[in-house]
């Protein structure tokens, strides 16, 4: 905040609100001066918030609007004028709202402050990230297990679903994917009513929340033994999975990194068939940053954990992806995901 | 549009692109004008997109930015001058983006343009909702009889999760709650790794989605008999939800039937522990207009579904919230919720 000349910063992104006092409500607002933290929220949170913020803020329980508060808050608080607000999380309408309402203090856009000091993990948050990834893999054992022609994806995604509870886990970071068949070549295809068949590629792409943290892993398995063609595909992916894993190191580029999983797709053929990026950072967010894509020149740096997840998708036929979740260490890249990489053929 | 005095619309909340469009994919923007409607989305749902759109809209697929796209677009078009943008929907970084790269036209905050439209839902809307009622109801039912004490509260989150992808629910359109206990007291605790014990209150909060449409639905049950004063709470709660339910209709103020429910618990001595508002709308998101909240003017209209969810939440001792799902037609409510409100008590 200092070096941004603001005396106070506005935080509304939830998932920063969390970082910075612990609570994980879903309606707060969070106002920061170097005297103070303040968190606003609501009744419906008024006996959780106690101990989920302990000494890291203080708390006020607003009887109607948190906006009526925050005025009510700043009205009584000396030595603050310049007031930081999230450019990427404040919504037009309250930025209107402060301008109005807030008009007695000069509001500056920021970006990315709260969000720089989350992309650098430390100790605790890659012990809860690791908890995750074993909560995701071991669900992804059991399930498996359990699958076969004749379900749909639909109950596919609830019996991993009830795995990833079973495992422990707090909730589901995203819409779980399960995608089969030619749905495998749809890169977001969720769970549909379609029903596995014999010869299918399935691709599952989910994760698990452990201390509010997220993992995200994804694998590709085939129904039956694997046709020529769908082992040279998967093998492709794997190879581009592996390099890009045992690439990334601090102070490369997102877009090097990004480079080393793409050009091989591209030398095997396949260039055209991976349209999105290679990864992005995961945290207390399953997107954040870091991102590992074309246009980015922001470095890596030690304690980001970031997904490797290069895939190729061809319509109608099918598609593979092998995501895994990687710390970057001052010593190399760390391999968080320790699921078999090979490719799996169920019978 | 002509009303607004506009060209053209830009919408970007997702959900508002998927009633117009049927597009259900997490990245999209959609130009709308008098002469067509064009859905700007990426790679990833260049396969879905086409399927789901169908003549609703032309699509384009981005290889960079949609933002980028828009510019382009919009050079190509005539006669667009004057351009709505949704303010509740639109970040400042957003903001701040179209009044420099888009400077070129005027841009007008709009506020529920297509919400408004939302709100009303017909006959092929209703019966997407009374669709997921019905997987819930079914969800809720298998739960219940394999809930018992001993399993945790995420144990059971996970079995009533596959539960309602066992009856074909596309999702889940918000964390579950099941908070068993004093934890029954927290209106948003979602699930944790407390054990279930005899005696306590469980409250189990969740929905299904059918076709992009959710429902919302509360029970809450008692493990073993209950204590004379959970039956008295559970049965002041239960009057308060029948009440409201039987009392919304056409013309009536949102305040007006949030205070059907309050002046009851208010009579009975609990009017502190409802701290929440009676209800709110339910379609493509779980969470949307009207509003049923003790400072809301807007009256009700036919075509609207609403929850009614009244609860009673005390500290240490535990809650009880009833929540059903209720649709307003010309000729009183009808209550779409069909699973029984009477004190289920666990052996």
């Amino acid at each position: 905040m200092g070096r941004a000349d603001l005396d106070g910063l506005l935080v509304s992104s939830l998932p920063s609100v969390r970082y910075l006092t612990g609570f994980s409500g879903s309606n707060a607002l969070l106002m920061v001066t170097a005297r103070e933290c303040t968190l606003l929220t609501d009744f419906r949170y008024a006996t959780q918030v106690e101990s989920e913020v302990g000494s890291s803020a203080t708390v006020r329980i607003e009887p109607s609007s948190l906006w009526t508060g925050l005025w009510s808050l700043l009205g009584a608080t000396v030595g603050v004028e310049r007031i930081g607000f999230e450019s990427a999380h404040l919504l037009h309408r309250d930025f209107s709202r402060i301008l109005e309402q807030g008009a007695r203090w000069q509001w500056r856009p920021s970006v990315d402050l709260v969000e720089g000091l989350r992309e650098i993990k430390d100790d605790g948050e890659v012990a809860w990230i690791e908890r995750a990834i074993e909560m995701a893999e071991s669900a992804l054992e059991r399930t498996l297990g359990m699958l076969g022609p004749g379900m749909t994806e639909t109950a596919v995604a609830g019996m991993l679903e009830r795995n990833l509870r079973e495992a422990g886990s707090e909730g589901f970071p995203f819409d779980s994917i399960v995608a089969s068949g030619p749905r495998s070549a749809l890169p977001h295809a969720r769970a549909s009513d379609r029903v596995l068949q014999r010869g299918d590629l399935v691709l599952l792409d989910f994760g698990a929340i452990a201390g509010g943290y997220c993992s995200d892993i994804t694998r590709t398995v085939v129904l039956g033994p694997a046709s020529a063609e769908q082992e040279d595909v998967y093998d492709i992916v794997l190879q581009a999975n592996l390099r890009a894993s045992g690439a990334v190191r601090v102070g490369m580029k997102g877009m090097a990194a990004d480079a080393v999983a793409r050009e091989y797709i591209d030398a095997r053929g396949f260039g055209e068939a991976f349209g999105h990026s290679l990864g992005h950072g995961i945290g207390l967010e399953v997107h954040e940053g870091p991102r590992l894509a074309r246009s980015i020149e922001a470095p890596l740096a030690a304690g980001m954990v970031v997904t490797i997840e290069p895939g190729i998708y061809r319509p109608d036929w099918g598609g593979v992806r092998i995501e895994d979740d990687v710390l970057i260490t001052t010593t190399g890249p760390r391999v968080l995901t320790r699921y078999p990489r090979d490719l799996i053929e169920l019978s």
